[in-house]
């Protein structure tokens, strides 16, 4: 455990001691370490306890830290405890001690003279040690979970080894909160749920369906200039599939299942779409002057999410993968994920998220993973050298493997420095040998070969997710659904706009993306310049042309973009659009 | 029942007749007129017929036809017809005439003095006027379409009233027979079946993709220029869509039902995509000013097919739609209607399918139809009208609407003659109605929209099935999977060839879509050229460039296309691909 741990953890129960001095009928359960913090589920009996009671619980708490108190560990028998637990009528405790194992070491920890707790520690020694911290939020809570038991009041606190950080990252609670694309997804207008549709099934609208559509074909392009050719296949499949590849052996209870009430025959719909790509590739003979065969495909997978999980686009039901598979000879690995590592490198970068971190997960000694290990190990080389050769800020896990073969995770960062798991490259032994995958190689033998599994957005709503709240909804020029408005000062100029949208009608940018027209509106409405200014700045449209009678006179328009404002000549606008 | 259908009829008594002399033990099922021609299901007890067997058949047909004998109707009593049943050992004419109900009228029909049969008719008078006909082909067929029953023989015959008719029908059969899209899907590679993912899941193979995301795109880019916008809907609902919508009481049963094994929420597969693109549309409010609201999405639904009946891409259980909705003022139906029957014609033009049929589909007297009876007349009156306006070859129809509104159905006719029904526009007064669906007027009053329901293509699987017979596999220029193929004379020239990949990575196609960058690939193998030609031959790629040491010298490459062969210098290159 380390320092910043122990820190929050005695934090948890410098809090239930302060809730214990305010409220000294207070029954407490359980009060862990968690990521940037700490909780405690407590039972305030008839006392409702909101948000609005943290500042006082806090000052106690301080109060406590400020005394500069010791942590002592004192090692007791189960009886004692039991008897603790009793005197202090502390039910829930009495519970967990229950349980424990006879020959278990039960032990408290003594807050100073102030709080005792059941405790396995460890802890900082002095509370003088605890760090910077601030109660957040109440919350409800199941006792253990579960949701037959009793509903605790749970107190969240952040904690920090200092003050600075604390404060960083409470502003960038701060303004995650102000960018939840939740909410930016409603005022941009990009997707909506519907209650008869069901709960992780977002609905894109033209807005929103602009920009999936141009980070799917932004995805695939890259790919497509590396040899990748895209395949479709159907979302849903005989379980047979997944029979014959493995996946319903370990998932098949995660699986939405498809029933034809007309054949009564059973299918599932694909959570992944490995299977169905091995399928394509089985359809015909092959020989190494066909290798590698690239495969992607922008496609839909249904996973069975719980409902509760399920929050915007982070977690959906309907997960749109931008998905590819190689099928290599084992002497390719390194090129075909240098290839991808490239990939990744150049999309992320494009993205304004340049700052990535890689992960090699290797096997470790375990007998969990499949497949033979000389492969294994030529393998995990060939992926090291593959993230050198790219430069690739990488570190190296043993253990971390998957079962069917090494992988790499890419962790990007995102404007606030939150870092997400997204793209991910992985090598697979075991698949091609379920479906018998083979092909004929130079010396005239059947030979299997190795299928590399990379998605490189991941998931495309999820993406988006992160995406929006990177970009605060103020998307680079490229991507935005709408790029630019034309904002008309009066109804007089109604033949110079036409002029306009001609030179915007042949505008076509050619990167990231090719092929890019340009997506614009014109607001000539009644409405006073302010209020349409406004309107599409709340719409958050790159470039605002504002056209007046001036600007037609002098063949000019004023562009407002969201940190300047320039007078560009009608001729240069179509250049100084392509440079944004 | 057209004269046609009446000798078709009499024809399948003529071949009973032929068959009780040939083989007397023979008993008889039913014989009824079919499209292009006729059938009877019979029991020949142990003997074994075979398409063998045919030309005996056939021949002692004609030999009956030749007596020019009469058809003559004679009415019995349900008594006389069980006797006379009994007495010929006709098993499943007394079934057939037990069920007949005790008032209803029992005729026979007497073919001269050779063969009697029950039967309600009409027949021609006299066998002389049966027309051309010819047997085709031996099946088995269950007793009254019930698997538990007996299995007997149908014979197959095809009639019309002319030879040259029969002829022209036979030719088209067979050169059908050579063009079928399953044969070609193959031979082309352009998609694939695997039976651990099922029957009616086609999965597309790069090329058969290219293909699919070609005709998807170029359908969508003419509704895209009339101001349609994509939306991206899931595949799965809430059952709770469908029960609002109607759907569910009506087509509950034909649903592919989807179950959640982690909350076990029923979901259902979506069979269509309207009450989702209503949920997008009742996701914000709408003004006058807002109309049309116009949506479009290729999506793919799943519709529960009988497994007998699912065949290549004809019928599938995966079909994706070119789907696309207007919500639109009752006064803007015929602009909008007259705005999508242009691109209908636009498209079936481009794809050399200019014979096109429109049937006007209205409501009559009937109560079955929902929704105002004067908005139908109004609608439909705006529908006829858009026909007028585009010059459509129309036929009206009374009865044959949709219960939710009036409808034009296109048939397009193919290179070899035949008739297939694809696009569609339909009006829907009911949906909107059903989810509540409304609009601000410009009098601030909430005004209900209509819906039109349209795709062009219709199924893209169908479309293709049709299309790839309909061309043979020899696709137009510009959706060719593979457009060129570089064919190398000897392996002196690899300078050259990469000055001729120069010119075609720069050749991108404009028309009929945008954007469309050339595929080609090149054949350097060491093969012969002869061997090299033939194998891109069997691939139906348009144009083949057959490059050597003299093309290089000359600056020139020899274009071998279909139906011609010409050298052209490299400066023109671009230019004649584009005009191909």
């Amino acid at each position: 455990m380390d320092n910043l741990e122990k820190m929050r953890h005695t934090l948890s129960h410098v809090l239930a001691a302060a809730v214990r001095e305010l409220y000294p009928t207070a029954s407490f359960g359980i009060g862990p370490a968690i990521n940037n913090g700490f909780y405690y589920d407590i039972d305030f009996g008839d006392t409702k306890i909101s948000d609005a009671d943290l500042s006082k619980i806090e000052k106690k708490m301080r109060g406590i830290v400020a005394r500069k108190l010791d942590m002592t560990k004192r090692v007791v028998s189960k009886t004692e405890a039991l008897n603790w637990a009793r005197d202090h009528q502390q039910n829930y405790k009495i519970e967990l001690i229950e349980e424990l194992p006879e020959d278990a070491e039960i032990s408290f920890y003594d807050l100073g003279d102030v709080f005792t707790d059941l405790c396995k520690g460890p802890h900082v020694k002095n509370t003088k040690d605890v760090g910077a911290f601030k109660l957040v939020r109440v919350a409800g809570a199941y006792w253990r979970g579960d949701e037959k038991r009793e509903m605790l009041t749970r107190i969240y606190g952040v904690a920090f080894a200092t003050e600075e950080e604390l404060d960083a990252y409470l502003k960038q609670q701060e303004e995650a909160k102000a960018r939840d694309h939740r909410k930016l997804g409603k005022e941009l207008d990009l997707f909506c749920f519907s209650d008869l549709v069901g709960a992780g099934l977002p609905l894109f609208t033209p807005r929103g369906t602009e920009l999936r559509e141009l980070m799917a074909n932004y995805s695939l392009s890259l790919r497509g200039r590396e040899g990748f050719k895209k395949v479709w296949t159907p979302h849903i499949t005989k379980t047979d599939l997944y029979k014959t590849s493995g996946h319903y052996a370990k998932f098949g209870d995660e699986l939405f299942m498809v029933h034809s009430q007309v054949s009564g025959e059973d299918f599932a719909m694909k959570p992944m779409n490995c299977p169905h790509h091995a399928q394509i590739f089985a359809s015909r003979p092959r020989t190494y002057r066909d290798m590698p065969v690239r495969y992607m495909e922008a496609t839909t997978d249904y996973r069975d999410e719980k409902t509760g999980e399920l929050g915007g686009l982070s977690r959906v039901r309907s997960l749109t993968q931008d998905d590819s598979h190689v099928f290599c000879m084992t002497t390719q690995i390194k090129d075909e994920v240098k290839r991808l590592v490239g990939i990744v490198k150049e999309l992320y970068g494009t993205m304004g998220m340049q700052k990535l971190r890689a992960r090699l997960s290797y096997r470790s000694d375990e007998d969990k993973y499949l497949g033979d290990k000389k492969l294994w190990e030529m393998a995990q080389k060939q992926i090291k050298q593959a993230a050198i050769d790219n430069k690739l800020d990488y570190f190296e896990q043993e253990g971390e493997a998957a079962f069917y073969g090494p992988k790499i995770d890419f962790m990007a960062e995102d404007a606030i420095g939150r870092e997400h798991q997204l793209a991910t490259i992985q090598l697979d032994f075991v698949q091609p040998e379920r479906f018998g995958l083979e092909f004929v190689n130079s010396k005239g033998e059947k030979e299997r070969p190795v299928m590399i599994h990379h998605a490189t957005l991941g998931s495309i709503e999820r993406f988006l997710s992160v995406f929006i709240e990177h970009t605060g909804g103020w998307f680079p020029f490229w991507c935005a659904p709408e790029q630019v408005r034309i904002v008309t000062v009066n109804d007089q100029i109604s033949d110079y706009v036409s002029k306009i949208t001609e030179v915007l009608d042949d505008t076509v940018l050619d990167k990231p993306l090719k092929y890019n027209e340009l997506r614009y509106t014109i607001d000539d409405s009644a409405d006073s310049l302010g209020k349409k200014i406004k309107r599409a700045t709340e719409m958050k449209i790159p470039a605002l042309l504002i056209v007046g009678p001036k600007d037609a006179k002098e063949n000019a328009v004023s562009i407002r973009l969201r940190d300047r404002e320039e007078k560009i000549a009608l001729a240069d606008l179509a250049t100084f659009l392509k440079g944004l």
